[in-house]
């Protein structure tokens, strides 16, 4: 299913030092599938995170945030993050949130901490509640097999309708010390991240300051994660979470440095090849396609106008067919918002191909040219609009056969 | 294909005095189709209308524009509506323009009056051009078969992938005055109007006086063709047409009198019908669905929430299959940007079934209920919000398999 994207490969994924995972079978909704995961940190370790906007956010999004606002303002460090699959713990109201913290007790037993220093995240089917017992009783497996090994067993617990396992490891040198990065990610449906995607984890041994490490997990997150859309549905439960694990030889104290750019661009490259591996797998994609807005008066309006192209059922439908029915794209960004868009100045690009110019079909357009591309299985989108210097790129699929099936199978 | 809408029968199309109405195969994209349609008005007639407000909205949507307003400001009144199927004359620039121009000069030589009193409008594909030649060539056809009973033709004459003509009729007696009206409708894809439909024609034979009937016309679309979607696709080419012929014996010179209530009433629930036999013909529709947001802050914020239900792929996907993953619309709540919902206030019914409360799961809740209505043809969803006295209702289908078979196809 996935859009030329190669299965990341287990010996590829560099262990980070000062992290450790472990994972269980636990039958949360199917036996016989890794479905509880444990990421255990060193002392030194940092962390930071950005969560969904979506006002129904689950039940251990709310707890994390409560507990890594705590850490980061001085209280207790993090020590483990535990996720599950299989339910998403979302719409669960009161109980739900004290299902979550049972786990989180749970855990903290077994390693010894308060219940606070655990971030717990759930991944699955919304309004119905979390098997707690199920959770809790895988816990001690996963605690049994924590090594720093484990990242490909770790995108394996994390994964729901997802295809394949999605992960990325790099090694970089920054001012002369070698940092090691390695990340995973899931989500094929219900993906429209506001803040982050469905589930993220990037972790790197380098020391980092809170508020530097705040700072970089959003520019990361705005610049990856937050680009990309299958079906413009906002999950409950949407996490990215980015660990400086403190271990390596790398410090940074402040933002701004030639050591804190390279970092940032070094995390911010991997992050998004973390949420283009989401796109590649999204559900029934057949197609990547990157669309591009240029030329706008802002940043908010090229993605206003991209996200509108995204989302459309009916561009999605026609990138399926490899049909090039482009005045579709015109009409989703005629309809984006933008209430003064010139549509006069405007002119579209398929790939290389000139398609539509001031506005209207470019004479020298061929149907055939737009053709060739769409048969493409990668494909951009480039929009210009002639109102100043902004520009948005927003990562999304096709629309087919198989998201129907998909999403009127899930569950049953 | 359509949800629950039997065909409209042609006995039952009253005719409107004051309205004759002409068709033709032009052969515009296939042979052998009503594809051209003339509506030719009484001298006493008053016409307004509501357009797209996509940026891109096409050629004739701005010729008509221009024309109405030089009517309603006191010029030329308006002659005949001319409408072609098989091509939209969007996105097509400048040579857009004076092709729609050229068949409005066309049909005024044959009408014998000047080209800005006719209002044109085009439906179907985008970014390309309009076949001028052939549209000329099939008016002296239409305006040879013009008489007031061809209502069912005119129905038929502007169908593009709808599955069955739309048309309604009703008679009214207001302040001792019989009123006759009738109107039709189009459109099954790229739907979620703004200001009005894909294309509806609204006529009965009171003489309404212009800036009422403006009113009106608004009044209607806001309660009509503006609550519906299919595909959340604002068209090029949304436009809705009311005409009063004047050709009876109701005169109607302001608004707020009785009459004209007992008028607006009548013209609002012809046109919700004709709206909704849109979303029942919806492409691959196989449920009705009623979204209906009350107890909120303001019109506006449960407008966003019932199209945020409407518009989800995973929303409209387990209602294709029937099934009662209704976390999904929770999602769907927290996602729509209202950003100081409360949602532990919260409850939402599936028709008669009360799925969640206080914002969770409630606890009477039975999944078999879910599963009930979610095999019915035609469901309501209704969300309380807790937050005011405001409510808003919108009309949608689901997401089927057809959908997309029929938007991978349409052009080939």
């Amino acid at each position: 299913m996935a859009v030329n994207s190669p299965l990341p490969v287990a010996e590829n994924l560099k262990p980070v030092q000062g992290i450790e995972i472990g994972f269980a079978e636990a039958g949360i909704k199917k036996p016989g599938r890794k479905d509880v995961l444990v990421m255990k940190l060193a002392p030194t370790a940092t962390v930071s995170g950005v969560f969904t906007k979506n006002r129904f956010c689950a039940a251990p999004v709310q707890i994390s945030k409560a507990n890594l606002a705590t850490a980061g303002a001085g209280g207790d460090k993090i020590v483990a993050l535990l996720v599950n699959t299989g339910n998403a713990n979302a719409g669960t109201g009161e109980s739900g949130l004290a299902n979550a913290q049972t786990t989180c007790a749970a855990l903290a037993k077994l390693l010894d901490c308060q219940p606070q220093q655990i971030l717990p995240f759930s991944t699955g089917v919304i309004l119905e509640p979390l098997p707690v017992a199920k959770v809790v009783a895988g816990l001690p497996d996963a605690v049994a097999n924590l090594q720093p090994d484990n990242w490909y067993n770790a995108a394996e617990a994390i994964m729901t309708t997802d295809t394949q396992p999605k992960a990325a490891s790099r090694t970089v040198t920054i001012g002369g010390h070698t940092v090691t990065m390695t990340g995973i990610s899931k989500g094929a449906g219900m993906i429209k991240p506001n803040m982050a995607t469905m589930l993220g984890y990037l972790a790197f041994d380098a020391k980092v300051a809170q508020p530097v490490l705040d700072q970089l997990v959003r520019h990361a997150a705005d610049h990856s994660f937050n680009c990309i859309t299958i079906d413009g549905d906002t999950s409950t439960n949407d996490s990215f979470m980015l660990i400086a694990t403190g271990a390596g030889s790398l410090v940074i104290d402040a933002a701004g440095t030639p050591e804190y750019e390279a970092l940032k661009e070094a995390v911010t490259d991997i992050s998004r090849n973390l949420a283009q591996q989401i796109i590649r797998d999204g559900e029934g994609a057949t197609k990547f396609i990157t669309i591009t807005v240029e030329e706008g008066g802002s940043v908010e309006e090229c993605r206003k106008i991209a996200y509108s192209i995204a989302h459309s059922p009916l561009v999605k439908t026609a990138f399926f067919a490899s049909d090039p029915n482009l005045g579709r794209i015109l009409a989703a960004i005629g309809y984006a918002g933008v209430d003064d868009l010139d549509v006069t100045k405007l002119d579209m690009y398929l790939d290389d191909v000139w398609v539509a110019k001031n506005g209207g079909r470019n004479p020298d357009y061929q149907e055939a040219d737009g053709q060739r591309v769409m048969k493409q299985s990668e494909i951009t989108v480039r929009v210009k609009l002639a109102r100043g210097d902004a520009a948005a790129t927003v990562w999304t699929c096709d629309l087919s056969h198989d998201y129907v099936t998909i999403n009127a199978d899930y569950r049953s």
